[in-house]
């Protein structure tokens, strides 16, 4: 059923938000609101975990998370679409621009933000 | 160079902490609250625009929030893979989910929430 | 009752905490974890909304809103305790920044952030 | 100098935002937007943090996360005062609903959120 990418994905919700009538809702504003509303019911999730409990979550929770997740995904999709950027296109330019500011041999073992590399 | 879907992009990601040991960071729980943190810095470029001026951004503008949706894409694939979920196969179910909380007839036009659908 | 300023407030929820010994859990970092996810709790009444409809919520949606931002300001006053920040000192040095960054003259009706100014 | 409480500030910032002719750009519903990117700025700085460094704040990162410890504050104060919430109350109404959903001797030691317990 994935096997076919974003494109579709992205398809189907513009119909779903056409059927609906739901276009009216959906500026880029109030898409990227919806987006941070469902990446912090991800977070909710795990503030009071350890990082540790966070890598071994009950099933339950799990599955909770998963369709947070699939929430984040769709928002995140559509709000792109609104605005004409191809995700996948975007993220493999910017993984090269990270190369570049967090070389290996700078970078192991050391979360520091670029800027503060020397 | 995107016609190979999330998989390779997920790889790609993690061949990319891999090599900088960054695994020790990336717990569900940090990769979550980086999620929380870059969606932010999208709604930060529309947090004193209209919704109308929101669909017209200057090239600037939208250049940054390029930048800033594949970030969240980067860490929403990273966060997916940690947790072991698929994102479309997750996306599609949770589609599958809202056309049942939103049923055309009941929806359109209406942005409230389904619980309040009579 | 509220004569008393912020001062009371903190001794009230540090009581409130060692009683249900949840100090273990109220790191910084948990706690700001959680401050993110009530604003998003603020921020879901307003996602779908027109600036206009923001100013005039109905009764039920106004009494959500309030507890949500009553949340809020729990866990900033809970973080800067544990922080050992002052907030109201702090705001009113913020202010100052603030004067300096955005001089009247050249803020006046224009939303730039300060940077961006000439 | 913050002996005054929330009252003066409240109106401070009310000035300020009059001079700059800002009150066009302070609906509740930007100010929410506002205010949960302050939020993130606080994140940002713990999210590749351990629970015990978040704790131990290095000086340069206490003085940048006790400034968006002010944004926050003064964004929080500002939206309250549009919503006409009166912050203090507020929160003492909601400590003693939390009293309620949290009794001492089935919360003690367990973060679990109230509808869990048992």
């Amino acid at each position: 059923m994935n096997s076919s990418g974003i494109d579709p994905l992205k398809q189907r919700l513009r119909e779903f938000a056409a059927a609906r009538d739901w276009d009216q809702y959906h500026s880029p504003k109030n898409l990227a609101m919806a987006l941070s509303v469902e990446i912090a019911e991800i977070v909710e999730h795990f503030q009071w975990l350890t990082e540790e409990q966070s890598n071994e979550l009950p099933k339950k929770t799990m599955d909770d998370v998963e369709n947070e997740l699939a929430d984040c995904f769709i928002y995140l999709v559509r709000l792109s679409d609104k605005l004409g950027v191809d995700l996948l296109n975007a993220a493999y330019r910017k993984i090269e621009i990270n190369e570049d500011k967090y070389p290996v041999e700078k970078a192991r073992g050391n979360a520091k933000k670029y800027t503060e590399l020397d």
